[in-house]
């Protein structure tokens, strides 16, 4: 899918092509474990997923990692917190698997803001979904157990799934490496 | 601080009153441990806090309950996944302490939405706010230990957290009551 076709889906708009949108879009690929917006950065733009697997990380003040979000193809994302506000990013993002995205220059977006009706139903719009989406892993988190949210994660992303090593699904999960070793060997029994 | 003072310090509009804004604003009192939205209600409201502190639950399948957010002053909120589908809602919302609310009928946002720039462009920008706060809170919890969060709480909302139960405080920090009442022990002596 591109972005038209998303935006056709989930704002009702009915473009034929990336070409017709108020905005360029720039296709750009991947390679595996590339970071795509460093810490530290200030986030200049949204990205559209269109193959592959991403990662958003943030780091725990003894070093380690935690993961925050696994994007998978049809969505959008970036550095938000650092967009918005145009402040240095604390978050990380980084290619999971070989991936392919659609890159819109948020500086754009910002300017169309003032005047454009479409823009901001658009951005409303995609904003409201990302928002159900972090409560549904919220709801998620509180109310179903570890095995359930892996299986829930495999079954949505079958194949990409299948390229992401088991350390970084237990960050995902917020489990320890052992529990995840102890939930695959369950399921297979 | 009034709906109309909010949205002037978040989108940078100039309203003078809340019989300003494009939508009608009611006011409503509840007493504490009274229930705003209710599990399976199709959500029809936004409710702008002006007084108090509002807990929104999800049950667990064995009947347990879990705090999904606390909400204080000067923060919309709505069971929002039940807003946007307009389906049942699997959260519901109630009141922690005697509570202020400006009431706004949702389903008259949701005609404005298709010409009005202003209204998408409000909407857009306390959707991105939520979201960040949302986004804010899940990156606490990954990096953050329960005492480092705990006394965030407190700090930002010291009058109203005296009024919350200990036992719904530890459920909102994900820990149980006895690592509340540790953590409370340890940050007195």
């Amino acid at each position: 899918m591109s972005v038209y076709e998303f935006l056709n889906r989930v704002t009702g708009t009915t473009f034929s092509s990336n070409s017709e949108l108020p905005f360029k879009i720039e296709e750009k690929s991947f390679s595996k474990n590339e970071v795509i917006t460093k810490y530290n950065e200030v986030e200049q733009n949204f990205y559209f997923l269109t193959e592959g697997a991403v990662q958003a990380e943030v780091s725990k003040e003894d070093g380690s990692e935690c993961i925050l979000d696994f994007i998978f193809p049809n969505q959008f994302f970036n550095a938000y917190i650092s967009y918005i506000n145009q402040t240095p990013s604390f978050v990380q993002i980084s290619s999971l698997s070989e991936c392919k995205v659609e890159i819109i220059n948020g500086m754009k977006i910002k300017e169309l803001y003032t005047d454009s009706l479409l823009m901001n139903k658009i951005v409303r719009l995609v904003t409201e979904e990302k928002f159900i989406e972090k409560t549904q892993r919220e709801i998620d988190f509180l109310t179903k157990s570890a095995q359930e949210r892996y299986l829930d994660l495999f079954q949505s992303n079958p194949k990409i799934m299948k390229e992401v090593p088991a350390n970084r699904i237990a960050k995902y999960l917020g489990i320890k490496p052992e529990s995840l070793s102890r939930i695959r060997k369950d399921l297979l029994s």
